[in-house]
């Protein structure tokens, strides 16, 4: 406790850091910032920017890149990242901020993703899986993890997913999402050994639609799975570096 | 007309024949029978059997004997099936049944399914399916239709589905019965040229169970499939009799 | 092989359909195109707009020209297809563009319809139905068949429906659209002897709105109907299809 | 007041008709009794048996016949039969005892139907709508109204519908019972000129079952119509009497 | 016949008054406008503008005058109307427009409602039910009833109902608006002896919103009520139309 | 702690009284009993007997008899209660079981309820929300609270209702119990200034049964009310009881 | 009642007061005001923006004002709120306007908040969930009732509630709003001895979204809670009011 | 192959395990058994009993000991436990019978489970929970796995939950079974740093019950978790085994 003070009185710590430090959260302007999850579950906490607005996103990324060195921003528009990068600016001139498709992720140079053992696979059936995909692969990433991405295996074409079959069996954790009917944490769940978790994604018209189908197909899938909500790439993502990194752990 | 009047005259014509001749149903104890349903849809109208006393379902039975010389019984009961046999050993004591599972098919001597040069071939995903696919397959044969049966070939292990492919691409069009997420009909679709029936089957347990999940898997399918509703075996084998006898007359 | 390498070292075959041709796939900016689906299923992949943004509709269009020689883009918005007939005076200026409602039929002039000696019937309840109609339609048109599009039949009406029965029985498998409560295919097919296909449309408000009224009904039909999900005037154009060319395949 | 009272002190009122005179509403062991719904609606009170004792049933029954004359209890089962047979024997020897289906109608000798001058009509698709048919027609009949039942003229054969159409159009109000796709109101609706009051039942199984797929059909349909829950005959019935009752005062 | 095609020749009817008259409908570019409904059904086929062009609604209201002499749309917007406006003032310069909220009723000089004897009365819970009931209150105009409308008597305040019943007791039949929990037209109905029909409009947020738990209500009453689908104040006015003209046939 | 131990070691505390008075919960053979939940939140833990063993709702009882001297029950069986009666000769001789519909309090000489200075009204709409309402009425007298009980007060006869007000407004706070449509808790809040907690009752038939369309209602409710799940009597007495206290406490 | 009048002819009383006085509801340009409410049920009639054009919140603001000294808008747009402040500038410039998130206080200066001597506590589980505790909190300040508002102690981290629980315990009643699976009314509830209100908070995505998982999981909570609407912060405040008054009442 | 048909010959290998060995797949009575799963996936394939008649449990569990050595039975009834043990009797005398709740794991003595270093910790709410979790139980043990079995935690009261906190952490993976709001996963997973898997359990009444509202609870978490469908303790447990058994792998 005198250290940390200390550290807080030389400067060597920031208040924020020092606030998370002791209390496990920090509490900015757009609310608490859960910035001791990482320790206590070996995860970020991201920041779900759908319905906040530019302002609140900011100050959210602001106030966990002064505590953990980055952060993971999901579900947000261009408005919002316009806003962030023109913030960071000021703020954090150096940090260096990676987009793919609706996922954002910031980080400081002092910021260096831990080193994990472990191969997380993540799979899409078609084109509209891919943001959903980017916001798991960016977690993974973001916790060290080898990731290794497998597009456009949809089970309209079986080819398509057998001439990768090597490279799904080669995952340590799998991660596959699909939209539409939802069959293919099924069909991969039954040519591996590994876990997969199933996303089911947002797509398809009519009945059964925006991930509904999906969803109830992977919850009744006759092989083994487990799943998360629809378009849930960032949980589906975050379960798939705890088990990696149990297995990182288990390695060491 | 005046010949019809002179069979019911002479006895070779019973007055249900003939009523069923002229106004194409008959009225019966148990409601109408739309015996001209045969002449004028190609197939016959099925007797759905659940919710009717067992009286019922022998007056419906022994009006289709009557008239177009064999009845098709779905979803009965044992007790219904008792009184059935019982009953046609009074007024039709040569008639045969044929029952698989909850589906019964009687005919006279005098009846002969029709000559369809077609084949339909009937896949289901597993034991639970066979039912459904029961109701499916006495439809198929009642028309004359040659039945290829493909049982057991569920998604979760892909080799059972790639080892049957051949009988699976020779028949002229497919009736594939699965339940659970009813992933089946679409690996099927993927990989033949032949139109394919889905027909969702209520197996399964929480969500999307009695046959949600695969019902909306497959209306939301990524390949080709027309759908049935769930359990309706006899709907889809008589839509493939409909596709079967179009491509026989095209044959002749 | 060492022919189709010949061809692409003359020129006379481009790259992408040399991969078409070996892999069955194609990979472009925008994703995988299924160029092999046509020989496979008989039936061409369509291009889904709806959610894709304009330039990959157009690098998905001009992989489908390239390979297949022609396109089938369905749910498209002005703006797309602006985008589009801008993008092909490039790369296919000779390229025929024809649009009906939200769906667009785009061909090169090398592409010839097969010949396919079958008619499809295409009946609408009324003038909200015709964008799922013209769906239909086109994949229909790009197959080959002949088409007869019966319209404005719906059963508030009966003898609007009695006045076309001539020529919704001259088809050899029938297409039937219809919104609201959908009861449009069940009374066509209580009249003809061809298979019929239901497409909900969704049409309507309150309970039941948004097609499922429509759907529901066609699933509970007491006749004999197909279905495949709201709106999918695609699958149902492909599916007919395919029957269709089973009966031309027969009648040869 | 006066008057009422010594009614009841010299014997010709029970206490029971004359606390309904009063108060409208009569308190016996099974709950309170609507006895004042006759004169303030022109209908009687409904016994709805399902879920109640047969002890329940009889108590309300005898309260009824006690205060009105006459019992309408609909949902019965054979339990509650007997039961309420055997009690009337004692409590009401000269009661008669009508029983359609699941319901039963009682009056006891000095009832007398009132002289209803108008005609409504009760159609129905098939076997199975019978029960909820019959609800309704003993609640016409109970009213004084002339009934005109027309049985199986479900849409899957027009033929049978446009035979009776004379007589439907003859009706001054019409209730139509169907189940499954729920389409017969409609059609029927689009031929008269009469109000129409559907009634959806519960038959079907899969999607759209227990009546669902009926009532939104009838909610969505496409001509004009108005509605009644699942089953409900009774309701129907009696919204079919104010309307008749309403005519039959206009015709005095 | 003869007369009719020499009116034609000589002007003084138009070719579409003339197919009106023969076919029973007339077929424009918008599609097929019922105008035989009138004739057949007592009520004019109305105008469904949601989700039509302003051009499309434009045509279907001229095809409308040229036939029947008056135009009935619902669900309008301003764009809509303003385009009507505009598109009257060249080929019906002497019509009338009358809107209220999305309804618009449009009349030649030469229309003349017919005269009708009975009155209807419609109810609202609060001003969100306005609309709604606006586009009954058209109907009933339109077909010549005395329209008695009381506003604002949501049951949250008894008091409110009672001071109104005297009304609501006097029409002939009642259509009753309400959204959130729907409980006014059961309230109403049991006091009154009057058909009523209940009308859910789609207020509300949360669970049971946008009508249904107003519809479920209805459906669900304890008292006897028909049903219209949620916000469909044109089938109630019209339902209710079709009761007020057999009581005016039987007045006469 | 001392004490309590050498109340266990001298026998005037039962090992099971220390446990329930140290960790706040027992470890019986059918699972933990909360014993503590009276102190905790102020009202006992129920016992729910359904889906339970009777030996499994016998152990509870006797768990928590010998913990707090008395059990509620709700949900049980004839058979549940005959078990428990039985077992009670042996083990609780003295106790007191009563049974209200489903629901049974049991007690030992030694519970005495607490006095409670505070009314709960409890509201009915017909006879078959009656075991509802005994649920909430046994916790409310366990509680020590006054309950009046006001039965059969249902909407459709407005009368009944305002017969009854002052009772319902002399009430602290109310339980209104309501099946069907459920709009008798929102009639009543209007009337009262009191709290009201709605609950909704699982009767009725088809659409928005089950207390679907009571609860939805309720929620909807145009005036101010909270709720409870369908059934839940238990609950709605429980926090009627609650509220009860926080007055009381406050009069004192 | 002449006192009424004679404090209008001299001016002391607005036309509107005496109105609202006399009937208990005033008739504006944008329907009625039910300014008898504050009497009857002693919260004042909130008035629901959404859906309402700038105007009719005007005029019911106005209305409100004129009658009871303040209003309580909910759901307000900024340009409702614009166009409301620009009118009051001319009708009521000396009023206050206090607005948090999208609920809207307006006092003349005339109105005095009523003594109430209770604590009311707002919890919630973080950001998304504050407008929805805004609503609530407004209407408790202007009953007069002490607000404690405890924020950000959402059930991923237990310390953060756990710290704040003797805050949580010294309240009188809570309202405690949460959204996606809405776990925390439970948590708080199973912690404290007072009544508690669960507001489902309509945020989340895929299944259960829309506050539906939430309101489920309230409605199912293993412990005793009564639940309002999803978002409904104005009925849950109200109901806390109704409760701290009854608290209030029992203190004097 | 030369070795395994010698083997066939010598009777040291029995048919149905050649088969097993070289097909994956047996095929015998009651439907084919996937005799290879345990290679491929690493967990057997499990029997569900629901709906297959006692021979065809006792078939398969047969096939099962045959091919496998131990055979796991889900959702047994009694009636199939008994002709299972009368069967076994016969033609497997030596093997033993572990019965839990409904499920039942059958094991020769040959049968070993392998060594598997970790811990799976299974968590329950409460006494309903149990049979779910007794079906992950055994799946875990017959893996080799160590279970955890930590029962009776729900979240109405704390403390539990915070007392066992330290054999949760301990745990490699965990199962936490919850019904009614099924909060327990979350709050489990809030506070340790593995990987949690909730299964939704099928309790509680009115709406969200049969496991809905823990259901969508689940996939609403703020937390991360992942999800199986309601009760399927089956599947949760071999996931679990699954993520176990990875580990033990790193771990070697």
């Amino acid at each position: 406790m005198r250290e940390l003070l200390e550290a807080v009185a030389d400067g060597s710590l920031s208040p924020a850091e020092a606030e998370a430090e002791l209390k496990g959260y920090v509490t900015g302007d757009a609310g608490r910032f859960d910035a001791a999850r990482q320790q206590r579950r070996g995860i970020p906490e991201g920041i779900f920017a759908a319905g906040k607005s530019a302002e609140q996103v900011v100050a959210l990324v602001e106030t966990a890149l002064e505590t953990t060195g980055r952060a993971l921003v999901t579900r947000v528009t261009d408005r919002q990242v316009a806003a962030l990068e023109s913030a960071l600016d000021d703020s954090f001139p150096n940090a260096t901020v990676d987009r793919r498709s609706s996922t954002v992720h910031v980080r400081t140079p002092a910021f260096e993703p831990p080193s994990l053992d472990a191969t997380i696979g993540i799979a899409t059936g078609g084109t509209v899986d891919g943001p959903v995909a980017d916001e798991a692969e960016l977690v993974c990433e973001d916790a060290g993890a080898t990731v290794d991405r497998v597009d456009d295996v949809g089970v309209a074409a079986l080819d398509r997913i057998l001439d990768q079959l090597d490279r799904l069996r080669d995952a340590d954790v799998l991660v596959v999402c699909a939209g539409r009917e939802g069959a293919l944490p099924t069909v991969v769940a039954g040519l591996v050994d590994t876990p997969v978790i199933g996303v089911p994604v947002s797509s398809g018209y009519g009945f059964g639609s925006d991930g509904e189908a999906a969803l109830a197909g992977m919850l009744q899938s006759c092989t083994v799975l487990s799943v998360v909500n629809v378009d849930a790439g960032f949980v589906a993502g975050s379960q798939a570096v705890l088990i990696a990194r149990a297995i990182d752990d288990a390695r060491d």
